[in-house]
């Protein structure tokens, strides 16, 4: 049997056709054009999916369901995406107006949730029973696999990690509330972080990587500075580390999965940000014998969400 | 079928015997005489536990497990208590020890996982799949409920959710980080805080409550002096409220569990705790649509520890 995953983004729509072990057989992309209305994006959708399909060699009687991965808040009862922000869609009936194209169930969980599924049966964290992946972007995403299975919670918006507090009254956060992870852990949050001591160390490398310029300064920029010994860029990557593992404690203290899995653009520092944030966790840890929580980077990559969307189906 | 539950604290040992529903049929209880060593301790459990059974009107026949909530961290799949303070038990063999005396299954978890067992099975979580249950005494227990059944973890060492911190570089807490939610929120942090009030606001009323000796400020003393319109203790209460609310959104964006139940003695306090904490945390939590979760006062009182014990072998 096989599953079709879309990963619906607010630049791109993304599909595939995946195996049960999560392997993608064909895949193929499109503008998602965000400004149009929903079910114009919807169609588009299934259109690709068709293609997808056709391409890879299968018929619609091999596909099992489609599975469609999306930012904000997607309702799988209802069938339809609450909310997006990125997207003009507000309560968009997706499975209804798939199902005008294409005769298959469809399924549907936000993205954060799909890079962890992804990740359990296919990446880092696969094997594992309970496993938690972060995902270190423009926010910071959750998702929390129990049992091999995507938590959810009663209501479907469970495992928002990124707006547990850790520093009350501190950081404003995009939620409303103030001291959120995101807030400190995000990609975002180091770029602010880079900018401010950028600002406050004149004579840092992070100036001259930007050649003056603070708009330039990206995700990477302070780790570029502390790699070349630049000691402004040094302290700001010892902080953003620092607050990285404050919250994966949290987590760890909260639902000791056998492992956390880090995603998004910043874990490509690989060792450089893992090492340091490992012995930070480990030595600060409630429980410290072992059997401990692994922490290991995302190997999903920009798959991720095809195949995380696509497994919801098995 | 029946259960047996036994409650091991440091003062005494509670056993009973407990039907399918979570309903107590029977129960007793002994000193701990917690100086003792360890396997003198759990033969008395074992003596208490026949006790109750044959006082029941049972046989052990109908008995269809043995199980033993404790503080501390048991570990079922050796059937050890690994470590408990207040207790002179390390790597304590509680089932071999108990199965010399009493030929059933025995089943270990911690006392508050028992509590939010309890609550789920019989009490103010009753009918519902995800619960969380937040005990605040000396210090502050979380039990996590997920589709009908404790969640632990892969190593046991889950729902720690005292032990999240809330404050980065705050409140010193007994675990060893600094702002843990147990350090703002736990009764012995109510304590704290009540006493830092009076010693700075010396014409309050809590000075008087206690007749001037700081010693005598319990968990009651800040909530007895803001009802009786006094302003120091209006705002111990106030702040101490807007603690707990921080820790439950944290919660309720984590999880979103149908109920959290709130336990220990401070929820004696009912709507005069609960009403403003519902105000907090359905204005600051991450997903405002209905349906939200519920935030209740734990109904199992002393029961909890026999009952989700017992229940334990459900």
């Amino acid at each position: 049997m096989f599953y079709v995953g879309i990963d619906l983004g607010g630049t791109n729509i993304a599909a595939g056709v995946v195996d049960e072990n999560g392997k993608i057989i064909h895949k193929d992309s499109i503008p998602t054009h965000r400004e149009r209305k929903d079910v114009e994006v919807i169609k588009d959708m299934a259109m690709l999916a068709l293609k997808v399909i056709k391409d890879s060699g299968k018929e619609i009687a091999d596909i099992k369901s489609i599975g469609i991965g999306s930012p904000g808040v997607p309702n799988n009862e209802k069938g339809i995406l609450v909310y997006a922000c990125n997207l003009n869609f507000k309560n968009a009936p997706i499975r209804e107006e798939m199902q005008k194209y294409v005769n298959l169930p469809v399924i549907l969980d936000n993205d954060a949730n799909c890079a962890a599924l992804a990740e359990c049966v296919a990446g880092a964290a696969k094997g594992t029973k309970h496993s938690v992946t972060i995902t270190l972007g423009t926010g910071l995403g959750g998702g929390v696999v129990i049992d091999g299975k995507i938590y959810s919670g009663f209501n479907n918006s469970a495992s928002e990690l990124g707006h547990s507090i850790i520093a009350m009254d501190g950081e404003q956060c995009t939620c409303g509330r103030k001291g959120c992870y995101e807030a400190y852990a995000s990609a975002t949050a180091l770029i602010r972080q880079t900018k401010r001591a950028a600002v406050e160390n004149k004579d840092s490398m992070i100036n001259k990587l930007v050649n003056g310029d603070l708009n330039k300064i990206d995700a990477k920029t302070s780790f570029d500075a502390a790699r070349a010994g630049d000691e402004t860029g040094r302290k700001v990557v010892a902080q953003y580390i620092r607050y990285i593992a404050e919250g994966l404690i949290n987590v760890i203290n909260t639902f000791a999965p056998e492992v956390i899995v880090i995603g998004g653009g910043v874990c490509k520092e690989g060792e450089y940000l893992l090492k340091p944030l490992r012995e930070i966790v480990y030595s600060e840890v409630y429980f410290k014998e072992e059997p401990q929580t692994q922490i290991k980077a995302a190997q999903m990559g920009n798959d991720a969400g095809i195949v995380g969307a696509a497994m919801l189906g098995r």
